[in-house]
């Protein structure tokens, strides 16, 4: 087992220590965001923090780095109030990987990486069409981690679009089915397979599985 | 392809909602968060949420929910200061999914699944032995989100031990070699495979995979 401790982690070369911290906390979910400002100039971009905020209402967060530059994506949704998170699929992943290299302002990712602008029932910011789940979302709060300057970025889910045969009865998606790929830090990708899902726990009570 | 607009969402069943909500995001990081109390009493309980903060402190976060009825996961780091972070693998999800079931304060998740406590280097907080990759943090502070109550928790990474063959040249980590699970919504599980890893992106250069 190889040990490193605080000042280990601070002593190592900062590329290195940054590979070894984002891939130390497990995988993460794989989603482009996508979103236009107001002159119409669209913007995508990778993003491996997509969490679950809340169901009711529903709600995603995810972080962005500081403002020490300008971030196209910040800039948009400010901007507009729109922005969309769209699923990185096993097929788009080298396209998707493009999304994080520093286009200026004016250029859209769209045009550099081959995955297609769509619009549905009239959402301003744009979906990637070769996703197979799209969520449009309306931008709500930001907090300012102040520690080192990332914010949390809280939206609020509008509207859902996926296949229907990954719908469980009970609302579960079968993600295996909809070719859902995971991020390993800053630029890994995996495809997950199925292991199980369990029943909600009680104490003292055996498991079950539900699939 | 099924389209839910945000009245077809809130008029979903609660139950239902949650897991579409849940899972429509993507794959989510497996860890069981240890901990333990002033009276030596521990806790243990799985969390989907671990995202990466930062590198240069190395930090993370998690999303703990309302506070509406006692958390001990959160009660032990406001008391003492510490936490543990451990990875799932694929050999120890039913037990990881057990420690969701809502045992009193002074029955310890650790005695009902089989996972064993382990500590390290005079660390207060119990690791699980069975894990692959185990983060000793201090906690270090929490935001409100005040759309929900949810609150982000930030820890200080300051103790990290992992298996030596997983470590990449460049401090990357081959998560698929330690075995981690990741987790779909509330209650699955999936193991990844790796597809690949690409290089540092730059404008109009092709892309290269670094494996």
């Amino acid at each position: 087992m190889k040990y490193f401790n605080i000042e280990a982690l601070q002593k190592l070369p900062s590329r290195h220590r940054a590979h070894l911290i984002n891939t130390c906390t497990g995988y993460k979910s794989a989603n482009l965001i996508g979103s236009k400002d107001k002159n119409g100039i669209t913007n995508l971009a990778v993003f491996n923090s997509v969490v679950h905020i809340g169901s009711n209402p529903p709600m995603l967060g995810f972080i962005l780095r500081p403002l020490t530059v300008r971030r196209d994506t910040y800039h948009n949704f400010k901007e507009t109030g729109f922005f969309t998170v769209n699923q990185i699929t096993s097929s788009i992943i080298k396209a998707a990987h493009h999304t994080s290299a520093s286009y200026n302002h004016d250029i859209s990712e769209f045009s550099k990486t081959g995955l297609t602008e769509m619009y549905l029932d009239d959402f301003f910011a744009p979906y990637v069409a070769q996703s197979n789940i799209k969520i449009g979302c309306s931008y709500i709060n930001e907090y300012t981690i102040k520690e080192n300057g990332c914010l949390l970025i809280i939206g609020a889910i509008e509207h859902l679009y996926l296949p229907e045969n990954i719908i469980q009865d009970d609302g579960w998606l079968h993600l295996e089915k909809a070719d859902t790929a995971a991020i390993i830090g800053l630029d890994g990708y995996a495809l997950p397979k199925l292991l199980n899902r369990f029943n909600y726990q009680q104490p003292d009570e055996l498991i079950k599985t539900i699939l």
